[in-house]
């Protein structure tokens, strides 16, 4: 496959959405060109060129960016459908997206969001010590999360399906971003320890592994594919 | 047109989100029951149909709900194309999508979400003094998004295009719940007032400005068109 635009990527490597969006440039097949942007710092060419401020952003030409996670999934998909990451009818596309939609805002919004903050943002901004409780409510949150996971896995190998959908990136960039900081109790449900790992043995997965962001060091179990 | 399905809404009035779908029903010429739902009852069967918990959830078919604020829309969107809610490029679709999530996420996070839970919900629920810092962040954070409306309009009649498209339904939304409630400054940009007025003449709108939850009683201009 040639492709002749060669996207710029605007991304954090511990921002999920950014990774999730990493994932499915290098499922697709499609070139990308990354740069690291740290959205906290609010740089004034980046809030000109992307709104939004929020990273990641898309640069699909020249001074034009997508920077919503909706909205650039949407366009990837129909702009390389060769690897349908949605599924084939109207209401496995819905469950897709339901899906998807739960560990891109739901998910997020109840754990991701806080321990980013506190344990991650915090560490790279020196931004004072962590709000206890925020941590404590999202590893609280985590536990249902997790669950949900495991009966979703009940019914396929995978969160919709017996092959992956983008729910499945989704909900694997966000946990990826929370297993750097060591934040997920892999023990609690054996069956999605199990999709993780299926996952996280994918090469688009494999650069996610890779990162390092100091001074923050992931756990030993971070890189290997079998934790 | 004939449809063969009848779908049942389960909404709130004063909900966004809920009033961006019975609009889009409308407008598709789409058959719908409305189910009233109070989501902050967490009523059982409720959470058991739709696990967000959220309104609002569209039931395709019997006990199955799609209430994902996003795979809803791109659901009808693919079912229902004779209108076209999105544009024909793949970059406009993309322009369009990045603008509803502007309002659908954004607005909603920095602005209706603050000024529906303290001047709505805590009325309808008794649920003590309304927050009256939130309120004035509120207030204050929905100035820039009046301005980025007119910043927006002044390249087209409407929000992304000079045809209507699924954004301006997503803003009109939002914008609609909180005129109820008599938040809007709609002297700081008279482009903007216009551009609403245009939307609220719609025969699709007209619903929305005959409803009425007391003891909340919209201020006299909410239900005229020409206001």
């Amino acid at each position: 496959m040639t492709t002749t635009v060669i996207y710029k990527v605007y991304h954090h490597p511990l921002c999920p959405f950014s990774r999730k969006l990493r994932i499915v440039l290098l499922e697709k097949g499609i070139a990308a060109q990354l740069h690291t942007e740290r959205p906290w710092e609010r740089r004034p060419e980046y809030l000109a060129l992307n709104p939004f401020g929020t990273t990641p952003a898309l640069q699909y030409k020249q001074g034009k960016v997508l920077a919503s996670n909706y909205a650039l999934f949407e366009f990837l998909e129909e702009a390389y459908p060769q690897l349908n990451l949605l599924g084939q009818s109207n209401e496995m596309r819905g469950i897709t997206r339901s899906v998807t939609d739960w560990f891109d805002n739901k998910f997020y919004n109840e754990v991701s969001r806080y321990l980013i903050a506190e344990k991650i943002i915090k560490v790279l901004t020196h931004g004072g010590a962590p709000n206890s409780e925020a941590i404590r409510a999202a590893k609280n949150n985590i536990l249902y999360h997790i669950d949900y996971l495991d009966y979703l896995l009940q019914a396929h190998r995978y969160l919709v399906d017996d092959r992956v959908t983008l729910a499945d990136f989704a909900a694997a960039a966000q946990l990826s971003v929370l297993d750097y900081i060591g934040d997920i109790p892999w023990q609690r449900k054996k069956r999605v320890k199990e999709w993780y790992a299926l996952i996280k043995s994918r090469p688009s997965f494999r650069p996610l592994l890779m990162d390092s962001v100091p001074p923050l060091t992931p756990p030993p179990h971070y890189a290997n594919p079998d934790f």
